[in-house]
Protein backbone atom coordinates (compact mmCIF):
# COMPACT_ATOMS: atom_id res chain seq x y z
CA UNK A 1 0.00 0.00 0.00
CA UNK A 2 0.97 3.62 -1.07
CA UNK A 3 1.46 6.05 1.60
CA UNK A 4 0.86 9.95 0.49
CA UNK A 5 3.44 11.65 0.55
CA UNK A 6 3.38 15.68 1.19
CA UNK A 7 6.42 16.88 -0.05
CA UNK A 8 9.82 14.99 -0.11
CA UNK A 9 12.73 16.94 -0.63
CA UNK A 10 16.35 15.37 -1.98
CA UNK A 11 19.60 17.26 -2.56
CA UNK A 12 22.39 15.07 -4.56
CA UNK A 13 25.87 16.94 -4.29
CA UNK A 14 29.28 16.43 -5.29
CA UNK A 15 31.27 17.34 -8.44
CA UNK A 16 30.26 17.65 -11.70
CA UNK A 17 30.96 14.18 -13.75
CA UNK A 18 29.83 12.09 -10.86
CA UNK A 19 26.36 11.72 -13.03
CA UNK A 20 24.53 13.37 -10.09
CA UNK A 21 21.95 14.89 -12.59
CA UNK A 22 21.32 11.71 -14.27
CA UNK A 23 20.78 10.00 -10.81
CA UNK A 24 18.18 12.79 -10.58
CA UNK A 25 16.62 12.74 -13.46
CA UNK A 26 15.84 9.12 -13.12
CA UNK A 27 14.54 8.89 -9.57
CA UNK A 28 12.30 11.90 -10.94
CA UNK A 29 11.26 9.95 -13.82
CA UNK A 30 11.11 7.19 -12.08
CA UNK A 31 9.02 8.24 -9.23
CA UNK A 32 6.63 10.28 -11.48
CA UNK A 33 6.33 8.01 -15.13
CA UNK A 34 6.69 4.63 -13.25
CA UNK A 35 5.21 4.53 -9.48
CA UNK A 36 2.38 7.86 -10.35
CA UNK A 37 3.32 10.81 -8.32
CA UNK A 38 4.31 14.32 -8.88
CA UNK A 39 7.79 15.00 -9.10
CA UNK A 40 10.23 18.20 -10.36
CA UNK A 41 13.84 17.84 -11.24
CA UNK A 42 16.14 21.02 -10.77
CA UNK A 43 19.49 21.74 -11.34
CA UNK A 44 21.01 25.11 -10.64
CA UNK A 45 24.50 26.90 -11.88
CA UNK A 46 25.73 29.50 -10.46
CA UNK A 47 29.41 30.32 -9.91
CA UNK A 48 30.07 27.02 -7.80
CA UNK A 49 29.42 24.86 -11.15
CA UNK A 50 32.36 27.28 -12.50
CA UNK A 51 34.27 25.80 -9.89
CA UNK A 52 33.37 22.25 -10.81
CA UNK A 53 30.71 21.63 -8.13
CA UNK A 54 27.48 20.08 -9.28
CA UNK A 55 23.94 19.48 -7.66
CA UNK A 56 20.77 18.12 -8.71
CA UNK A 57 17.43 17.90 -6.70
CA UNK A 58 14.38 16.23 -6.77
CA UNK A 59 11.37 17.13 -5.16
CA UNK A 60 8.50 14.28 -4.85
CA UNK A 61 4.82 15.00 -3.89
CA UNK A 62 1.14 13.65 -4.32
CA UNK A 63 -0.37 17.26 -4.34
CA UNK A 64 0.58 19.50 -6.37
CA UNK A 65 4.44 21.22 -6.38
CA UNK A 66 4.06 24.61 -5.42
CA UNK A 67 7.94 25.83 -4.97
CA UNK A 68 10.47 23.74 -7.28
CA UNK A 69 13.29 23.70 -4.82
CA UNK A 70 14.66 22.24 -2.05
CA UNK A 71 14.10 24.51 0.89
CA UNK A 72 14.85 22.23 3.67
CA UNK A 73 15.97 18.78 2.17
CA UNK A 74 14.84 15.50 4.00
CA UNK A 75 18.11 13.79 2.33
CA UNK A 76 21.50 15.17 1.30
CA UNK A 77 23.78 13.27 -0.94
CA UNK A 78 27.46 14.30 -0.13
CA UNK A 79 29.93 12.92 -2.61
CA UNK A 80 32.36 15.76 -2.19
CA UNK A 81 33.56 17.47 1.41
CA UNK A 82 32.66 20.50 0.18
CA UNK A 83 28.81 19.50 -1.03
CA UNK A 84 28.74 17.99 2.44
CA UNK A 85 30.36 21.62 4.23
CA UNK A 86 27.97 23.78 1.96
CA UNK A 87 24.37 21.93 2.00
CA UNK A 88 24.68 20.35 5.33
CA UNK A 89 22.96 23.14 7.07
CA UNK A 90 19.58 23.04 4.93
CA UNK A 91 19.06 19.53 6.04
CA UNK A 92 16.04 18.99 8.47
CA UNK A 93 16.82 18.33 12.19
CA UNK A 94 15.70 14.75 11.42
CA UNK A 95 16.91 14.86 7.68
CA UNK A 96 19.52 11.85 5.99
CA UNK A 97 22.82 12.62 5.65
CA UNK A 98 24.50 9.93 3.27
CA UNK A 99 27.91 10.75 2.67
CA UNK A 100 31.28 8.76 0.17
CA UNK A 101 33.36 7.63 3.38
CA UNK A 102 36.66 7.58 0.80
CA UNK A 103 35.81 11.18 0.15
CA UNK A 104 33.92 12.62 3.20
CA UNK A 105 36.29 13.16 6.17
CA UNK A 106 34.90 15.88 8.65
CA UNK A 107 31.27 14.91 9.25
CA UNK A 108 29.13 17.41 10.31
CA UNK A 109 26.69 15.64 12.49
CA UNK A 110 27.20 11.67 14.71
CA UNK A 111 24.30 10.34 12.36
CA UNK A 112 25.71 10.82 9.35
CA UNK A 113 25.31 7.45 7.16
CA UNK A 114 29.28 6.98 5.89
CA UNK A 115 29.23 4.29 2.65
CA UNK A 116 32.27 3.91 0.65
CA UNK A 117 30.00 4.40 -2.60
CA UNK A 118 32.93 4.81 -5.04
CA UNK A 119 34.53 1.58 -3.95
CA UNK A 120 31.43 -0.03 -3.85
CA UNK A 121 30.50 0.88 -7.40
CA UNK A 122 34.42 -0.17 -8.58
CA UNK A 123 33.68 -3.68 -6.46
CA UNK A 124 29.97 -3.79 -8.16
CA UNK A 125 31.09 -2.88 -12.38
CA UNK A 126 34.42 -1.73 -12.27
CA UNK A 127 33.79 1.31 -13.17
CA UNK A 128 34.08 4.15 -10.81
CA UNK A 129 31.59 6.18 -12.65
CA UNK A 130 28.48 4.13 -11.32
CA UNK A 131 29.16 5.74 -8.17
CA UNK A 132 25.91 7.79 -8.85
CA UNK A 133 24.00 4.40 -9.42
CA UNK A 134 25.38 2.95 -6.00
CA UNK A 135 23.93 5.73 -4.25
CA UNK A 136 20.91 5.84 -5.83
CA UNK A 137 20.22 2.32 -4.99
CA UNK A 138 21.36 3.46 -1.52
CA UNK A 139 18.76 5.89 -1.09
CA UNK A 140 16.07 4.49 -2.52
CA UNK A 141 16.43 1.46 -0.68
CA UNK A 142 16.44 3.49 2.53
CA UNK A 143 13.72 5.68 1.83
CA UNK A 144 11.46 3.67 0.04
CA UNK A 145 10.49 6.79 -1.78
CA UNK A 146 10.21 4.77 -4.63
CA UNK A 147 9.56 1.27 -5.91
CA UNK A 148 12.51 -1.05 -7.15
CA UNK A 149 10.99 -2.47 -10.57
CA UNK A 150 9.90 1.36 -11.09
CA UNK A 151 13.54 2.61 -10.56
CA UNK A 152 14.63 0.05 -12.51
CA UNK A 153 12.82 0.78 -15.37
CA UNK A 154 14.06 4.35 -15.30
CA UNK A 155 17.94 3.16 -15.35
CA UNK A 156 17.14 0.75 -18.35
CA UNK A 157 14.91 3.62 -20.21
CA UNK A 158 17.51 6.90 -19.11
CA UNK A 159 21.17 5.73 -19.39
CA UNK A 160 23.37 5.39 -22.54
CA UNK A 161 22.90 2.33 -24.78
CA UNK A 162 25.16 -0.72 -23.67
CA UNK A 163 25.25 0.40 -19.73
CA UNK A 164 22.13 -0.62 -18.73
CA UNK A 165 23.49 -4.14 -17.02
CA UNK A 166 26.49 -2.30 -15.09
CA UNK A 167 23.90 0.23 -13.66
CA UNK A 168 21.62 -1.56 -12.63
CA UNK A 169 24.44 -4.06 -10.86
CA UNK A 170 25.50 -0.86 -8.94
CA UNK A 171 21.84 0.34 -8.59
CA UNK A 172 21.40 -3.31 -6.42
CA UNK A 173 24.83 -3.04 -4.90
CA UNK A 174 23.52 0.37 -3.13
CA UNK A 175 20.14 -1.14 -2.33
CA UNK A 176 20.81 -3.92 -0.81
CA UNK A 177 23.58 -2.25 0.78
CA UNK A 178 20.46 -0.02 2.31
CA UNK A 179 18.57 -3.17 3.16
CA UNK A 180 21.17 -3.43 6.30
CA UNK A 181 20.48 -0.09 7.21
CA UNK A 182 17.18 0.64 9.50
CA UNK A 183 14.56 2.26 7.12
CA UNK A 184 14.18 5.80 7.72
CA UNK A 185 11.04 8.37 6.16
CA UNK B 1 30.58 42.48 -26.27
CA UNK B 2 27.96 40.62 -23.49
CA UNK B 3 25.07 42.11 -22.81
CA UNK B 4 23.22 41.78 -19.74
CA UNK B 5 20.56 39.57 -19.83
CA UNK B 6 17.90 40.04 -16.55
CA UNK B 7 15.27 37.12 -16.85
CA UNK B 8 15.37 34.59 -20.25
CA UNK B 9 12.88 31.83 -20.21
CA UNK B 10 13.44 29.18 -22.34
CA UNK B 11 10.00 25.96 -22.68
CA UNK B 12 11.09 23.32 -24.93
CA UNK B 13 7.82 20.95 -25.46
CA UNK B 14 6.92 17.75 -27.10
CA UNK B 15 7.04 13.91 -26.34
CA UNK B 16 9.13 11.94 -24.18
CA UNK B 17 12.45 10.43 -25.90
CA UNK B 18 12.81 13.91 -27.91
CA UNK B 19 15.61 14.36 -25.87
CA UNK B 20 14.02 17.62 -24.64
CA UNK B 21 15.74 17.19 -20.99
CA UNK B 22 19.48 16.95 -22.65
CA UNK B 23 19.12 19.69 -24.82
CA UNK B 24 18.22 21.49 -21.94
CA UNK B 25 20.80 20.70 -19.62
CA UNK B 26 23.43 21.37 -22.19
CA UNK B 27 22.31 24.99 -22.74
CA UNK B 28 21.93 25.66 -19.21
CA UNK B 29 25.99 24.03 -18.94
CA UNK B 30 27.13 26.33 -21.73
CA UNK B 31 25.36 29.01 -20.34
CA UNK B 32 26.54 29.19 -16.85
CA UNK B 33 29.84 26.69 -16.95
CA UNK B 34 31.23 28.30 -20.60
CA UNK B 35 29.36 31.57 -21.28
CA UNK B 36 29.33 32.65 -16.93
CA UNK B 37 26.07 33.69 -16.52
CA UNK B 38 23.41 31.81 -14.02
CA UNK B 39 20.98 29.12 -15.24
CA UNK B 40 18.29 26.70 -13.70
CA UNK B 41 17.40 24.08 -15.48
CA UNK B 42 14.07 22.18 -14.67
CA UNK B 43 11.33 19.23 -15.38
CA UNK B 44 8.28 18.80 -14.27
CA UNK B 45 6.52 15.63 -14.35
CA UNK B 46 3.20 15.18 -13.23
CA UNK B 47 0.27 13.42 -15.15
CA UNK B 48 1.22 14.57 -18.50
CA UNK B 49 4.35 12.52 -18.20
CA UNK B 50 2.40 9.49 -18.11
CA UNK B 51 1.25 10.54 -21.26
CA UNK B 52 4.31 10.42 -23.05
CA UNK B 53 4.50 13.97 -23.02
CA UNK B 54 8.18 15.59 -22.08
CA UNK B 55 9.08 19.45 -20.96
CA UNK B 56 12.58 20.81 -20.29
CA UNK B 57 12.74 24.18 -18.97
CA UNK B 58 15.97 26.69 -18.92
CA UNK B 59 16.13 30.16 -17.08
CA UNK B 60 19.25 32.60 -17.82
CA UNK B 61 20.42 35.31 -16.18
CA UNK B 62 22.80 37.83 -15.01
CA UNK B 63 21.59 38.17 -11.37
CA UNK B 64 20.21 35.70 -9.10
CA UNK B 65 17.24 33.46 -10.58
CA UNK B 66 14.28 33.96 -7.51
CA UNK B 67 12.11 31.73 -9.70
CA UNK B 68 13.06 29.15 -10.97
CA UNK B 69 10.29 27.94 -13.24
CA UNK B 70 8.70 29.08 -16.34
CA UNK B 71 6.36 31.82 -15.57
CA UNK B 72 5.84 33.82 -19.71
CA UNK B 73 8.39 32.32 -21.84
CA UNK B 74 10.66 34.12 -24.41
CA UNK B 75 10.99 30.80 -26.34
CA UNK B 76 8.75 27.95 -26.88
CA UNK B 77 9.58 25.61 -28.85
CA UNK B 78 6.66 22.72 -29.94
CA UNK B 79 7.84 19.80 -30.82
CA UNK B 80 4.52 18.43 -31.19
CA UNK B 81 1.05 19.94 -31.97
CA UNK B 82 0.37 18.84 -28.04
CA UNK B 83 3.38 20.57 -26.71
CA UNK B 84 1.82 23.65 -28.88
CA UNK B 85 -1.32 23.82 -27.86
CA UNK B 86 -0.79 23.58 -24.60
CA UNK B 87 2.06 25.93 -23.75
CA UNK B 88 1.46 28.87 -26.70
CA UNK B 89 -0.26 30.61 -23.61
CA UNK B 90 2.23 31.10 -21.39
CA UNK B 91 4.37 32.50 -24.46
CA UNK B 92 5.13 36.67 -23.86
CA UNK B 93 3.40 38.29 -25.94
CA UNK B 94 6.35 39.07 -28.33
CA UNK B 95 7.71 35.56 -27.48
CA UNK B 96 9.14 33.63 -29.84
CA UNK B 97 7.29 30.19 -30.74
CA UNK B 98 9.46 27.42 -32.78
CA UNK B 99 7.37 24.70 -34.30
CA UNK B 100 8.60 21.16 -36.08
CA UNK B 101 6.40 21.76 -39.65
CA UNK B 102 6.36 18.50 -40.04
CA UNK B 103 4.56 17.68 -36.49
CA UNK B 104 3.15 20.73 -35.59
CA UNK B 105 -0.20 21.69 -38.51
CA UNK B 106 -2.67 23.94 -36.25
CA UNK B 107 -0.82 27.24 -35.70
CA UNK B 108 -1.87 29.53 -32.76
CA UNK B 109 0.31 32.53 -34.42
CA UNK B 110 1.13 34.12 -37.92
CA UNK B 111 4.24 34.78 -36.65
CA UNK B 112 5.36 31.06 -35.69
CA UNK B 113 8.56 30.07 -37.11
CA UNK B 114 7.87 26.48 -38.62
CA UNK B 115 11.08 24.87 -39.58
CA UNK B 116 11.24 20.67 -40.86
CA UNK B 117 13.54 20.13 -37.69
CA UNK B 118 12.94 16.31 -37.48
CA UNK B 119 13.79 16.32 -41.01
CA UNK B 120 16.78 18.87 -41.18
CA UNK B 121 18.35 16.11 -37.93
CA UNK B 122 17.71 13.17 -40.89
CA UNK B 123 19.38 15.12 -43.76
CA UNK B 124 21.94 16.32 -41.64
CA UNK B 125 23.41 13.00 -39.51
CA UNK B 126 20.80 10.01 -40.75
CA UNK B 127 19.39 10.09 -36.91
CA UNK B 128 15.97 11.33 -35.77
CA UNK B 129 17.18 11.67 -32.50
CA UNK B 130 19.85 14.45 -32.89
CA UNK B 131 16.07 16.53 -33.67
CA UNK B 132 16.80 18.04 -29.81
CA UNK B 133 20.65 19.37 -30.98
CA UNK B 134 18.94 20.62 -34.62
CA UNK B 135 16.30 22.45 -32.33
CA UNK B 136 19.18 23.86 -29.99
CA UNK B 137 21.77 25.25 -32.67
CA UNK B 138 18.22 27.04 -34.52
CA UNK B 139 17.27 28.60 -30.76
CA UNK B 140 20.78 29.75 -29.83
CA UNK B 141 21.29 31.21 -33.36
CA UNK B 142 18.45 32.59 -33.15
CA UNK B 143 18.49 34.71 -29.47
CA UNK B 144 22.54 34.62 -29.37
CA UNK B 145 21.81 33.65 -25.70
CA UNK B 146 24.67 31.59 -26.03
CA UNK B 147 28.09 31.81 -27.63
CA UNK B 148 28.32 28.95 -30.13
CA UNK B 149 31.91 27.40 -29.20
CA UNK B 150 30.37 27.31 -25.14
CA UNK B 151 27.71 25.45 -26.87
CA UNK B 152 29.66 23.21 -29.17
CA UNK B 153 31.55 22.82 -25.48
CA UNK B 154 29.04 21.49 -23.96
CA UNK B 155 27.52 19.43 -26.57
CA UNK B 156 30.76 17.99 -26.73
CA UNK B 157 30.76 17.62 -22.76
CA UNK B 158 27.79 16.04 -22.54
CA UNK B 159 26.22 13.62 -25.54
CA UNK B 160 27.07 10.05 -24.85
CA UNK B 161 30.38 8.89 -25.77
CA UNK B 162 30.94 8.80 -30.05
CA UNK B 163 27.59 10.44 -30.75
CA UNK B 164 29.48 14.11 -30.55
CA UNK B 165 30.11 14.15 -33.92
CA UNK B 166 26.80 13.71 -35.11
CA UNK B 167 25.34 15.89 -32.25
CA UNK B 168 27.80 18.85 -33.51
CA UNK B 169 26.48 18.62 -37.07
CA UNK B 170 23.02 19.15 -36.54
CA UNK B 171 23.40 21.79 -33.72
CA UNK B 172 25.79 23.41 -36.58
CA UNK B 173 22.43 22.36 -39.11
CA UNK B 174 20.18 23.98 -36.59
CA UNK B 175 22.43 27.21 -36.22
CA UNK B 176 23.01 27.62 -39.68
CA UNK B 177 19.36 27.64 -40.69
CA UNK B 178 18.94 30.58 -37.91
CA UNK B 179 21.40 33.11 -39.67
CA UNK B 180 19.05 33.43 -42.71
CA UNK B 181 16.36 34.42 -40.30
CA UNK B 182 16.14 37.58 -38.54
CA UNK B 183 17.84 37.83 -35.39
CA UNK B 184 15.74 38.36 -32.08
CA UNK B 185 15.66 38.71 -28.60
Amino acid sequence: MKTEIDRYEIRLAGAGGQGLILAGIILAEAVAIYDGRNAIQTQSYGPEARGGASRAEVIISDGPIHYPKVMHADVLLALSQEACDKYFFDLKPDGILIVDSGHVERLPSSQALRLPIMQMAVEATGRPLTANMVALGFISGLTQIVSRPSLEKAVTARVPKGTAEANLKALAAGWDAAEGAPKQR
